[in-house]
C-alpha cells in the first residue's frame, strides 16, 4: 500500500497546489501561519500514519468483525492503536481554532489529509471522523461549558463520538422519530452542563455505537420533547439535539463512575465496512438515559444539518478513495499479469500463440476498465476537495463570494455525496474484473473495496433523498439563484477551455450538456407540480453529477495542458488526466443527455405504475 | 421463498406457454410423450425440491464456508442432502434419452425447471448443474464404455462432476496451459475405458473440484499431450480432453480402492457463491494422474466448446435467477415497510407528517427501482428461455431451421452470458437499496444474492471475452449470416408490434436501434483491421445486450397485450410485464446509441492510451 499511497499524493499534489492553488489561502488572515510547507508536512505525517497504522490492518478489521459478548464489544487490539495514533497526530482539530489546541488548516487541506487515511482503511477511519464531527458540532452548537466537557476530550482522542438520528420505524423518514426527551425534574434548566432531559427510546445505525476505546463515548441524539399533553410534536421542527453520555461526567468533566442508561442492544452484522462497529442503542430502558440538550428546543435537525454537508463531502471521499485504492490495486495488478496477446491488424481475428504473453495492461478492454475507475475516482476526489475549498471560501473569504460559495456548496453536496457512491463502486467493480477469479477472492484486497463501498449510497441519507434534496429544493434555492452559480461556473471553463486546440470539442460538448441540464431543470418545474418534477429526481441526479464529473475532467485538462507546455514536466502523468478526460468525455458524458429525456419531459411512468401490478 | 418460488412459477409459465408455446414442441417426435401435464409436473416437482432442500440452506452454505482440514473437505450436510435430492429426481438426466434412463426432456423446459433451484441457492446447486454437463459431454464424445463408467453414475447421482479448464497462469487465454498428458505405456491405446495417459500439471478455479460426497468425482481435463521431443503443442489446437477420476475405476466401473494422484493444493476462498467449493488441484505430484483421452488428439478445446454455449446461457440463468430472488425479496420489503409520505402536488416540495407513513412502495424512486430489478431479471430469465428454445430447435427442427436456430444461438450465447451477469447484478445492487441498512446487513437474504452474482462476469469466459467473441467471431460468422438472421428476427418483432397502438412508439425505437446496431457493425469492420475494430468490443457487448432485451421486452409486451384483451385474464400481471416494458424503453435502450458511438467511429481511445501513463 506505500507505493499506491505515494501515487495518491501525486495527485493530491496537483489538485491542491496546480489546480486549486491552496497556498493562496495563506493570504487569508486565518491560514497566515501556514504555506506549502506546512500543508505538506501535514501530508507526510498523514501519509506515513496511514501506511503504517491503517493499511496493514485493513483486512483484519474486515475479518475479525466486532464482537458483543454479551457484556462489551470486543474489537481487535489495532483498532484502538490506529483511533491513537490519530489522534496523537493532532489531526481530529485539525481544523479547530489555535485557541482550541487546533491547527486552523483549511478545510481542503484536512480533506487531503483525511483521504489518505480512507485509501488505507475506510473502516478503522470511521471512529476519528465521527468524532471530530462530533466535538465541530459541539464547538459550534455547544455551550462553554458543553464544549470544554464532551468537545475537548474528543479532540484530545479521550472520548469518541456518534451521531444518533436513525430509528428501526425511522430510517430515512427523520420526521418520525418517536425518541423522547423529557425534562429531568424541576431544576432541568439549571444544571452546569445545559438543559437536563430524560432520554428514552431506540437508536438504529450507529456507527461507533459502542466499544470499549477511550474513557467515554459522547452520543449526540436526536429527539423530540413532548407537549403538555405528552404528545411529541410532528415534522422536523419538533426535533431537539442532545448531548448523552456513555459514562456519566460531572460539571468539572471528571467521570463520575456511574453509566448512563443507555443499552447496546445489539450489532449489527454488516457486507462491508466492518471495522466499525454499527449497534442498536436503547436509550432509557430504566429511569431514562440523562441527557443535556444542545441548541434551542427544535433546532435540532439544523443543528446536525450544520455538519450534514462536511459529513455529505466525507461519505463522498471515502467512497472516492475506495474507488481510487481499488484502481491502483488492479493497475498494479495489470502491469504484472500476463494473459493472452494483442490482436494483430487484419481482416479476421488472429493471435500468435507462439509469442509470449502480454501484461493485460496492453489489452484495450483492460485500458478501458482502468480508465473508468481512473477517471471516477480521480475525479470524484477532485469534486470533493472543490467543496472543501468552498468551504474555505464560504468561511474565510469576502462576503459576496463566501456567500456564492454558500450557495455553490448547497447545490454540489447531493451530487459530492452520491456521485463517487454509484461510480467509485463501479469503479470496485471493474478492480475486481480486472483481477478475474483472484478478485473474487479475499487473497485480495479488491472485494473488500467493492463491500465496504456499497454502503455509501445508503447511510447519510440515501441516493433517492439526494435526488429530492438536489432537484427538490437545491435547484430551487434562491429562485434557481444557486444553480445558476454552479451553471455558469461550468460554463466559464468550457469558455476557457475553447482556445485550447486539444479541449475545443470537449468545450463545446460541456457547454451542451450544461444547456440540456438548465433547460430539463426548467421543464421539470414547468407545470409547477412537485410530484411531476420530481418523479424522476435520482435521474435528475445522475445526469446532473455526470455533467459536474465533465467540468471537474475539462478542469484537469486544462491545467495538465498548462503543465505539458513546459517540457521539463513530468509528462506520463499528465498524458494520463488527459486520457482520463478523455475517456470521461467519449463514453461517460454522453449518457447525461439519455437520463434528462425522463426528467424534461415529466415521464409518468414512475408516478403511474401500480403497486399490484409487480 | 415459497410465495417467491410461486411468483417465479408465474412468470414461467407464462414465458413457457403464453410466449414460447412450448406444447408445439410435442409435435416433435422426441417430445411425443410430453405435453402441458408433464412439463407441469416436472416444474410442480422442482418448486417443491426448490422450497424444501435448497432456499432454506441458501444462508448456512455461505456462512459455513467449505473447509479442508488438511485430509479432506467439510461441507455441512445440507449439501450433500440437497444434492441427493435433486439426483433422485432424476433431473440430472433430464434431456437424455429415454434409453439412458433419461426423461427426453425439452431443453426450454429443463432451464425453467433449472431456475427454480438456481433462484433458490445457486451455490448448492452448482454441483448438479457440473455433474450434468460433465455426464452431457460424455454421452456425446464418450466411448460407449466411458458412457457407461464414467456418466451413467453421474446421471444416478452417486459421482459427482468438473471441468478443468484453467490454470494458474493460464486463465482466460487457455492456449497457454501447460498441463501436460504423456502416453501412460506401449499399450496406452488398448486400455478398455480409452487411451492412457498420466497427466501432470495445476488446474485453478474448479468448481466442486473437491469433496467428501458421492462416490467418486470425475474430472474433465484439457491438457496438452507433447510431441517426440517433449514440446508441447503451441495453440489451442494442441489441447486434448482427458477423463480423470479422482478414485481410479476398473473396465467394469468398479471402485478398485485406488487413489489418483490429484491433490488438492487449497481452497479458495471466495466473495459469494460459497456453497460451492472451489480447489486448485495438483495433478501428477507422484507418479501422475491416469485419465483417458476423450475424442481424437487435439479435439478437446472442440469437445468442451460442445458443452460450453449451454454452460454459458446457465451462467446467464443462474444471474438472471439471482437477480429475480432479490427483485422479489425486496418487492416483499417494499409492500411492507412504511416510510415517508407522498410529495403533495404543488409548487413546492410539502409532505403532510401527521399523515401516517407510507409503504415505500408508494415512492417512484422505490417503483423504479422495482421496475428495473423486474426488466432485468425477468427479461433475462426469458432471453434464456429463448436461447434453451433455439437449442430445441437446433437438435428437432426440420434442417433450414435447425440450422437457423444454431448461427441465432451462436450470436446470441455471448449476450445471454453476459448480459444477466451484469445488468442482474445490478439488480441486487438495487434490491440492497430498496431494503437500506437492512440490505447491507446479513439479516436480509440480498447482500448474500449480490455477492453470489459477481461471479458470474468472470467464470465461463469474462465479459471482455464475450465481447471479443462476439462482434469479433461471431457478427463475422457465415459472411454475417448469422447476425443478419437476429438482426431479422428482431426486425419482424418490430414490425408485427407497430400495428398495436400502444407498442407502436416502442416498435419504432427497437427498429431504430437495430438499425443502428446493423450500421455500427459494419462500420466497425469498415476499415478491415481488427485492432480498430475490436477496442470497443465490450461496448458493442453493451449495446446488442440491451437492444436484444428491448426486443424480448416487445415480444413480451405483445404477448400481454393480447392477453389483456380476454378481459377475464389476470390483469395486474400482464400490467406489470407491460410497465417492464416501458421502463426498458424509457430508462435503458436509449443508451444503446451511446455505447455503438465510439464502435461505429473505431474511436482510438482505448487502443492508444499508453500503459505508463497511468
Amino acid at each position: 500500500m506505500e507505493a499506491e499511497l505515494g501515487s495518491i499524493r501525486a495527485t493530491l499534489n496537483f489538485l491542491l497546489h496546480d489546480w486549486l492553488q491552496v497556498v493562496r489561502l495563506s493570504k487569508r488572515e486565518r491560514f497566515t501561519e501556514h504555506g506549502a510547507e506546512t500543508y505538506a508536512a501535514v501530508l507526510d505525517l498523514c501519509q506515513r500514519l496511514a501506511a503504517e497504522r491503517f493499511a496493514p490492518f485493513n483486512r483484519r478489521v474486515d475479518v475479525e468483525e466486532p464482537v458483543f459478548d454479551g457484556e462489551r464489544v470486543r474489537l481487535p487490539a489495532c483498532t484502538e492503536e490506529a483511533c491513537a495514533a490519530y489522534a496523537a497526530s493532532g489531526l481530529l482539530a485539525a481544523s479547530q481554532d489555535y485557541d482550541a489546541g487546533g491547527m486552523q488548516l483549511p478545510c481542503v487541506v484536512e480533506m487531503a489529509a483525511n483521504s489518505l487515511f480512507s485509501a488505507a482503511s475506510i473502516g478503522l477511519k470511521a471512529y476519528s471522523l465521527l468524532t471530530a464531527a462530533n466535538a465541530n458540532l459541539l464547538m459550534t452548537h455547544g455551550t462553554a461549558l458543553q464544549r470544554k466537557v464532551f468537545a475537548q476530550p474528543q479532540f484530545e482522542g479521550r472520548y469518541f463520538g456518534t451521531m444518533d438520528l436513525s430509528e428501526p420505524q425511522a430510517g430515512s423518514s427523520i420526521s418520525d422519530i418517536t425518541t423522547r426527551a423529557v425534562a429531568d425534574g424541576a431544576d432541568h434548566e439549571h444544571d452546569p452542563l445545559g438543559p437536563r432531559y430524560r432520554i428514552g427510546g431506540r437508536k438504529m445505525w450507529i456507527s461507533g455505537g459502542d466499544h470499549e476505546m477511550g474513557e467515554n463515548i459522547v452520543h449526540l441524539v436526536l429527539a423530540k420533547i413532548p407537549d403538555a399533553d405528552g404528545k411529541l410534536p410532528p415534522g422536523t421542527n419538533g426535533i431537539s439535539l442532545f448531548v448523552v453520555p456513555k459514562h456519566r461526567v460531572d460539571a468539572d468533566g471528571r467521570l463520575t463512575g456511574e453509566r448512563n442508561d443507555i443499552v447496546l442492544a445489539g450489532l449489527n452484522h454488516k457486507l462491508g465496512y466492518r471495522g466499525t462497529t454499527n449497534a442498536l442503542l436503547n436509550y432509557g430502558e430504566g429511569t431514562g438515559a440523562i441527557g443535556y440538550r444542545v441548541g434551542a428546543p427544535g433546532a435540532g435537525l439544523r443543528c446536525m444539518f450544520h455538519m450534514m454537508n462536511e459529513a455529505r463531502i466525507q461519505v463522498g471521499l471515502g467512497a472516492a478513495m475506495l474507488g481510487y485504492a481499488g484502481y491502483l490495486a488492479s493497475l498494479s495488478y495489470a502491469r504484472e499479469r500476463p494473459q493472452g496477446r494483442p490482436v494483430a491488424a487484419g481482416r479476421t481475428v488472429v493471435k500468435n500463440a507462439s509469442q509470449p504473453q502480454v501484461p493485460i495492461i496492453e489489452h484495450p478492454d483492460v485500458k478501458r476498465m482502468l480508465l473508468a475507475q481512473k477517471a471516477y475516482s480521480e475525479g470524484a476526489l477532485a469534486l470533493q476537495l472543490y467543496c472543501a475549498r468552498l468551504v474555505d471560501e464560504q468561511h474565510t473569504g469576502p462576503p459576496a463570494e463566501a456567500e456564492r460559495a454558500r450557495l455553490s456548496l448547497e447545490v454540489l453536496t447531493p451530487i459530492a455525496k452520491s456521485w463517487p457512491s454509484e461510480w467509485c463502486l463501479e469503479a470496485n467493480s471493474l478492480a475486481i474484473q480486472v483481477l478475474g477469479g483472484y478478485g473474487y477472492t479475499r487473497e485480495s484486497p479488491v472485494e473488500q473495496h467493492w463491500r465496504d463501498n456499497r454502503l455509501n449510497m445508503i447511510h447519510e441519507g440515501t441516493h433517492g433523498i439526494q435526488g429530492l434534496d438536489l432537484l427538490g429544493r437545491k435547484a430551487l434555492l434562491h429562485d434557481g439563484e444557486a444553480l445558476e452559480i454552479v451553471v455558469e461556473r461550468m460554463r466559464a471553463t468550457a469558455r476557457e477551455a475553447r482556445v485550447l486546440r486539444e479541449l475545443a470539442l470537449q468545450s463545446v460538448e460541456l457547454a451542451t450538456a450544461v444547456d440540456l441540464l438548465a433547460r430539463a431543470t426548467q421543464q421539470a418545474w414547468s407545470t409547477g407540480n412537485a410530484q411531476e418534477a420530481l418523479a424522476n429526481a435520482t435521474s435528475y441526479l445522475r445526469a446532473f453529477g455526470h455533467i459536474v464529473m465533465a467540468w471537474i475532467w475539462l478542469e484537469l485538462a486544462q491545467t495538465s495542458c498548462r503543465a505539458l507546455d513546459d517540457p521539463s514536466a513530468a509528462t506520463d502523468f499528465h498524458h494520463g488526466k488527459l486520457a482520463a478526460a478523455r475517456y470521461f468525455f467519449t463514453f461517460e458524458l454522453p449518457l447525461a443527455a439519455v437520463w434528462l429525456k425522463p426528467v424534461a419531459r415529466r415521464d409518468s411512468l414512475l408516478r403511474s405504475t401500480e403497486p399490484q401490478w409487480f
